[in-house]
């Protein structure tokens, strides 16, 4: 019944695209083909810091964490995991995993801010989800 | 005796001051005035990743960045925490925990490599320790 009620950010709901649904978080593809790029987010409305969360759902957030770098890595072979939880233009609490290169566009920089967001393409982005929907499923 | 062999990377070693040790990480403390700012440091050799990590290792690490922003909260009552594990420039895992303001120098964008970083006094580095160190004691 949870998921029914939360609330997405109209900025998170604009800027990426839902993937899937694990015990607590949605995960949702961010529209950036210059990174894999993949968000958490806690369907927990009113969360913005973890360590507000219950230990439960802290433990839960990071369980799932670990298996989204994992299949990301899986999918995606890159060079570094990038996981922030930042929140200081969308305060809806939201965990960002992105795939790095060292040669991508901003390495070694953060992605946050630096350059224009590059759209994917409707099959692109088809593709890229089910890249990481496949090796979800060889995570536990 | 694991704290004895691990080794920190030199350029952690010259960014930042030894805080404390947890039962997994160290906490130190960056030498960057404009915000308080400490990173958590697994003293596990060879660790750059958090998903390659042991599920008990990942558990702990996360139990210590819970105290770690808890305490900073109490301390540095911030208008949001930034948590970070790059690793982009300095690969030896650490995880940045950042007390950000509404008026801060950046805000809202994400600190690294932005502006300069602004040396403390010696008087200011033993004044932010002892705040964060009396902070923790009072978490668990």
């Amino acid at each position: 019944m949870k998921s029914v009620e939360f609330q997405l950010d109209s900025r998170l709901q604009r800027d990426s695209e839902w993937v899937g649904l694990l015990d607590l978080c949605q995960i949702r593809l961010i529209f950036d083909r210059r990174y894999p790029w993949f968000v958490l987010i806690p369907q927990i409305d009113g969360a913005c810091e973890i360590h507000h969360l219950t230990e439960e759902q802290q433990r839960q957030l990071w369980d799932e964490s670990r298996r989204l770098a994992q299949a990301m890595e899986t999918a995606f072979e890159p060079d570094k995991m990038n996981v922030a939880a930042l929140g200081n233009v969308v305060s809806q609490l939201h965990v960002h995993h992105i795939a790095r290169y060292t040669d991508d566009e901003q390495w070694p920089a953060p992605v946050w801010g630096r350059g224009e967001m590059v759209p994917y393409t409707a099959e692109e982005k088809k593709a890229q989800i089910g890249k990481l929907l496949a090796a979800l499923q060889s995570t536990e």
